[in-house]
């Protein structure tokens, strides 16, 4: 399918800020929802030193994940992913408020743990961008996070049961999905991760897992690198929409033994695959 | 997908008067079945004032909204969806009597409650127009209405379980989404909403509810904007899509009060990236 | 999505019969399997006169529903839809041999109820073409047939439950639609309709119904028009999937009247969308 | 949908040895992961005679039938797809590792039994590449294997329901469809077949059927051609779909003798038709 020019220009709807300090939000884009919130840029920060090229090829490739996210319908018009800074593992790279099949190169932007961009830019970020920040923080060995809104995942999250591998490609789910409860953690709200309280208390559910759902909402995929946490998250769909045939019933699981026999893949086949498939879609 | 040059002629099949008072329906269309009624135009009544290039945009996204939800699968070849006029509170616009992914921008009209159209032009409406007429008039709050064939949405109209928020995208349905039931209204029927005893038995079950199902029909969705009545009809299939996986099963809900938290929503992520594909649909 | 040139030339694979009476089957194609067979042509009997511009323009409906019912799901590579001959009703068009979707102008056959083809042309004709002979001898009302190899359609034929109308769109359903078991009429086959005797036997099950399933083999859907007849089967298998999402539930289906209120239908909106749709498909 | 250029290159991966003998794994591709080995070609076999315009067909009709297999749900980024060559009955064609989807005429290589490459060239293979071996070695009469990922065929394999033939596109499954359980042959593993003790296993569980499901992995689907092999875990890909809807539910399958009738079957309608379908992909 051919895609619009508006993608193209994604980037000339973010300032860019060349001679100030501190900055306070500026104006909300006309289509921002309450729910969402504006980031202050700090430029006391500089962006981290990285060899360019190898820089550049990861944030093509986190450009890449965010499309593949969507072709293979993990998120929809929500939902996002990001990566850690290979040069600096304070930081993370994730692109501004838009939805994944939008983004394009331009859009990502270089975030602290704190959800502060790095650098001179301002843009409005995902009003979820905490709970990325608090798992980088919590979990040095986490390179890659997803979070999915995939519709099957959703259900397994309130439906009671607990999600288990089926086969070896979830091997990794071996270790246990936990349920974070928003409710029980801080009470009524919009259901969002929206601030750093409600990420610590999401850390703290996922504790040392790969994975955890959030009830009434998605969940949280992590990975060694980015295409691990891409295909995690592929794999937990098409698991998710499995068990929900069989919601009820008893199925043979993957021992335990042979889950974490299992659990260490790249999905490289798949990764080259949904690039060369998103690439064409694009022309 | 390229479409094909039908579409763009669509508006050469629609009768222009410019030399007459009030008409009776002319000819029916070759393809036409005996539910559908032709609306005689009300040339007493002036097209509303309205700075011409606003107008012009919603009529453009009235359009797209038409695209977007046959591509969501919230509509089929039938179903329909209205904007109030934003110059005129008692009027709204809607496409003349069309499959919704076949409007384009000559296919819409203006219409008032009665179900008349505005101005001088002569067209077949949707035999279920009067859904439309009736609910804006009853409730001002209103401004846009999905009437969705979604099939799973039809399900769960028959299934005896009430459709639930099952995540923060259908927060709005926390406020209890009703059945109609048209045999108990006004008895044995074709099932259609196809004049206004109907239309205002049917309002009566809506009640100041944001959404209400049909039995053996369908929904009907409204918001506060185009972009969330569209958006709500979308979650809506997709919740429905679950929660028909599930009949039977106990599953956990949002609360009342997380629903009512999470349902001041316009999508606006979706919609750009909906508009966006449509429009590459087009060419 | 653009096709290959292959189905252009498909007229060229059959051959035409210009100096000759009666015909034995000749050369087998390729691809031939034990089960199809190949009809004689019978010369003596002319192909029935019609004026040429309507009986073209069928013919181009019969092509394009080939095509509809592939992309909607209703045939796969097997399942054929014919009607009746316009201008002398103990005549029927259906195409030859081939997959729906391969289907172009060339490949149409005139055929008579006994499954000759009319004319001077050769062709293989589908195994089960009798069924469409016998219904068309016994049912003066039919004027259109699709054999449809739905999945959920299948299914529902072996689930031990009926198929029932839940909305306006399948009220055709209302009057019954029986399971036709091949093995209580023939004893043990291959299951399919490939003779005349089995065909005479499936007649007797379809009664004066406008359809009827096969045991673990698919449907028959009949219509007054090519447009009905593809709509109703299209909208047998939009039902067949949800009903088989509920099997063991208590659904409220139409009532009896309220299917005959809406079992008077063309499907319009829909045919002039599909036949866009495919016609883009096709470039 | 338009291809990249990366396919038709994909040969150029692959290193070519002009001038040696045995040769150790070379370098591992980047994209590797540990549970995939690189076979030593064995340049003292040479490639099998035949006459090279009917090999040439069959390794594009090997290719072809890769592309079919991932556009019909068979296979995701992994499955594979193998031919017993024709001109010799120990040796078959197979894909080096790559996704199906991937794969091009460049990418066929022979291998014998053993698993070795034949001729000069340097190549990884899949790791389950021993399953294709082992049963040619096992089974004179298969001449064709597929191995399927299709979802819901794991689904069954796992459910404790053995998968039955619904309808006569499966006649094939009426001898029985086994389910293999590789713990209780080897005990636990990554679930792969990664090695000739596993494979022989497996092919003891496939016995002289036609077809085994591999619990929490997939499936094994052979054929008398390699059209019938494709065409036959299509269908069962279909039929699993099905009997997942209606898990617990009492269904009317196929008889044996039903089963055995319907099951001669290289579904050559489908083949011209998917065929079609996968070329018009790639423009």
């Amino acid at each position: 399918m051919k895609q619009d020019k508006t993608s193209k220009t994604g980037t000339s709807r973010r300032a860019f800020i060349s001679n100030s300090g501190l900055l306070l939000a500026g104006t909300v884009l006309a289509s921002s929802s309450a729910t969402e919130v504006e980031a202050s840029a700090n430029a006391f920060m500089p962006a981290s030193p990285e060899p360019p090229q190898e820089l550049a090829a990861l944030r093509g490739d986190l450009v890449t994940a965010n499309h593949i996210l969507f072709d293979q319908g993990v998120v929809d018009g929500y939902g996002h992913v990001s990566v850690r800074h290979p040069g600096n593992p304070n930081h993370f790279l994730i692109s501004r408020w838009l939805a994944p099949d939008m983004v394009t190169d331009g859009d990502i932007l270089e975030v602290d743990f704190d959800c502060k961009i790095v650098g001179t830019e301002k843009a409005r970020l995902y009003s979820e961008v905490f709970m990325h920040g608090e798992i980088y923080r919590a979990r040095p060995d986490v390179k890659s996070i997803v979070h999915t809104h995939a519709p099957a995942v959703i259900l397994m999250g309130i439906s009671g049961e607990p999600l288990m591998p089926m086969y070896q490609m979830t091997g990794y789910m071996g270790s246990g999905v936990s349920v974070f409860d928003i409710r029980k953690a801080v009470g009524m709200t919009n259901m969002l991760i929206s601030d750093p309280v409600r990420a610590k208390a999401l850390v703290q559910t996922l504790a040392d897992k790969p994975a955890v759902l959030l009830r009434g909402h998605g969940g949280v995929v992590t990975g060694t690198s980015l295409a691990q946490a891409v295909g995690r998250s592929v794999y937990m769909r098409v698991n998710a929409e499995l068990q929900v045939q069989a919601l009820g019933k008893k199925l043979i699981f993957l021992a335990p033994e042979e889950a974490k026999l299992a659990s260490d893949n790249d999905y490289p086949k798949d990764w080259d695959m949904w690039k060369r498939k998103v690439a064409a879609q694009r022309g």
